[in-house]
């Protein structure tokens, strides 16, 4: 659990005493490698040559944990031999990856390359819509038969396991590659040697369709426990495999994407470090854009207040504490329902629920911040009684507007067939700034007679 | 992946068919029949009675899917002898999450009807801190010794396998528990059946001390595509194992948290829907009232430009604009870069580049915005070329300072060992907010003469 040093192996690179180097990476994990290429292209060392130092037992599974920029580097440098190696090593879903970031020249190159079963399965997956169950699954698992005894399971199971991706769960399917069943390794060794498949496996399965949502695949691994999940097409034939590995990335994907869009971004592909500036800029400007000409028309309501404004300015004041409270109580209240509904604890028929929630914590919360706000203005205020009621009465109804509408916005878009995640922190604080403004010069008007 | 069809299920209960119903029960994964419990709580039927229609196969592994006021409930309404099944079938993991949430009367009948090496298990899991990895750990694994051939490996693995969480990782400890390598059942099967484990096993471990936070555990799970770790102690011995699921639930539950915390809550232990209403105004009130105060200052920068807001009342109105658009700007940039921390890509050392990446994509965003804005203001503006440029230039100023602040201070916080989720979107904005104004009057002043 310890970062690596990688200090002392760049000082091995950068002194060319690479028969120690060599030694050293023989005993490190794939993972560190990857990693540590990483920090040896940061710091301008020849990847290329440490990527040609590790052993063929290793260099597949390391490439495949490269960042695309390092892959193609590495794809660019060596020969047509080299590439045909990795593509061949490579898991079928890895090289899919791959290829998706490569420019095209490099793509060519690779498939040309690759043997043409290969290149048909990666052609293959590469059709499948993009956060579809079928562009994250590979083909590589063990079938059995259902008429097969454990004893020969076994013996297939050895026979085929090298180039499996799993071989912890076994799918059963028939002539047709219809899917009748799954059994896990754990079953078969604890079963004797004559039992048959059939009397063993589950039929009750836990499956995708190579159309569903990625996102949801990556849910039913979290909510059923699975280390894999078969997927089918349309007919229920059986057509490949999701990995636990590849639901765990999917979820941290999915996070930082509901991050993302959440602070007013559109997604990023890559991490913050390796995307370019124009792109980071791109990512960012739609809803810069929007919400900016959004909080004019929250402008133009103060235009309409000018004349009180000339009149008593100290009103004005008062604006920044109302409208950034209304925000920040908006957005708890947003953040925690699309979250809630991200990981499937809310859903769209639990509307009253959260209405009443909402309102019931809106009220605990504008109770104790409008408590605060009178004993300061008491001791504190300059402003007249009416003004302090003016302003402890906007704050209250603020935050009730503020948390009701949070709440509620989030599963009005989710019922919408809208991300929920738009119905963020951004937009609430620019809904819920007009709204108290026009509370609260409302409740001015009417108390203090402009 | 279909939502199971609870309502049909519902009805065999209201109308008391309670055989078709078990039979129906029979047939369903663990984890719906826990979501079926919930639903038909909801609808005030009788869990408990469904409880018992469970097999004894399985009422234990649904009993530790189920929320912690349902498995009170039924801790609470059956026999001591039920008790003591459930428990004696339970992983210790579940068990000390279940005996972590429950009132002490319960967990003292629950331990008393432990069998003495469960309850000494249970204790020693349950001394370790929260968020440790000993805290999430499991005792259950397989361990094997080096000196043992394949064939005893797998005889001793059968024999062993059935209260184990996992059998696919095994681990190989010597006679005084000291951890010294990790074998994989494929590694096992595959190898003839004269191998010594010592031979197959992987000596380089990827392993956690009790003590280590789990969300780093979590994190290695993703990085090294594990699915399952050795927990050892300080001196290297072995004393439990986590399991990929668990890995899951804590990578789910820390991203929920950051969520929380970003939003300015403090993270809350269970469920919205299962939170009481004045738990989560707790959560939520500090934030409130401390962006509230701090908000108030930026009330005060107004207040001392209460004279120049006198004479040009216009400027107020295109307050909303600026501040909403900081604090967008802002929290646009600190949400990329905690994220990029928290899943470990961005780290202290990044300062330089993250600064000088922000400056070059606040540049573009703000020239984007400038230009929109400066369209806008010639076409349907009202005031002078003076005032437009006052707020154009603020404009951009405004969006420079707080890509940069937004991208900074997360990392600031992190050099100082604080959590850079504090550095969230409503922080920023309360802090933009008050930068954004100062520039504002200031070029106000210069350009306007007031």
């Amino acid at each position: 659990m310890d970062n690596m040093d990688f200090g002392m192996l760049l000082e091995l690179v950068h002194d060319k005493k690479f028969a120690v180097l060599k030694a050293a990476l023989a005993d490190m994990n794939e993972a560190d490698i990857a990693d540590f290429l990483c920090e040896a292209d940061d710091a301008d060392e020849n990847v290329l040559l440490l990527f040609r130092m590790l052993g063929k037992d290793i260099s597949a599974d390391v490439f495949s944990r490269l960042p695309a920029e390092i892959q193609q580097l590495i794809i660019e440098g060596i020969s047509d031999k080299e590439v045909r190696n990795i593509i061949e090593d490579l898991f079928v879903d890895d090289a899919v990856d791959m290829i998706e970031e490569m420019p095209a020249t490099i793509v060519k190159r690779v498939l040309k390359n690759a043997n043409p079963e290969t290149r048909e399965l990666i052609n293959r997956i590469l059709k499948y819509p993009e956060n579809s169950a079928g562009s994250i699954m590979t083909v590589e698992y063990i079938a059995l038969k259902k008429n097969m005894t454990v004893e020969e399971a076994i013996d297939y199971i050895r026979r085929n396991a090298v180039d499996k991706e799993t071989i912890y769960d076994c799918f059963v399917t028939d002539d047709t590659r219809i899917l009748q069943g799954v059994v896990s390794f754990r079953s078969i060794i604890l079963s004797g040697s004559r039992t048959l498949i059939n009397d063993i496996m589950e039929k009750n399965i836990i499956s995708a369709v190579t159309t569903d949502d990625r996102e949801d695949v990556a849910d039913a691994f979290s909510k059923y426990d699975l280390i894999s999940m078969p997927v089918v097409d349309k007919e229920n034939r059986l057509v490949g495999i999701i990995t636990v590995d590849d639901a765990v990335d999917v979820i941290e994907e999915e996070a930082t994407e509901d991050f993302e869009k959440m602070a007013g971004m559109l997604p990023s592909e890559k991490p913050y470090l390796s995307t370019g500036v124009f792109k980071l800029a791109l990512n960012r400007i739609p809803w810069l854009l929007v919400l900016m000409i959004s909080s004019m028309l929250t402008g133009g309501i103060l235009a309409k207040y000018e004349s009180a404004i000339a009149v008593l300015p100290i009103l004005v004041t008062f604006i920044p504490m109302l409208t950034d409270t209304g925000g920040n109580a908006g957005s708890q209240s947003s953040t925690m329902i699309i979250r809630g509904m991200a990981v499937g604890d809310i859903k769209t028929s639990d509307f009253l629920r959260v209405f009443w929630k909402e309102l019931r914590v809106a009220v605990i919360c504008g109770a104790a911040l409008v408590a605060v706000n009178f004993v300061r203005l008491m001791i504190f205020g300059t402003g007249s009684f009416s003004i302090i009621m003016t302003i402890i009465l906007s704050l209250f109804a603020t935050v009730i507007t503020a948390k009701t509408i949070g709440g509620l916005l989030p599963i009005a878009a989710n019922a919408l067939r809208l991300d929920p995640a738009i119905m963020a922190a951004p937009l609430i604080t620019t809904i819920v700034d007009a709204v108290s403004l026009i509370i609260y010069f409302n409740l001015a008007a009417r108390l203090l007679g402009i």
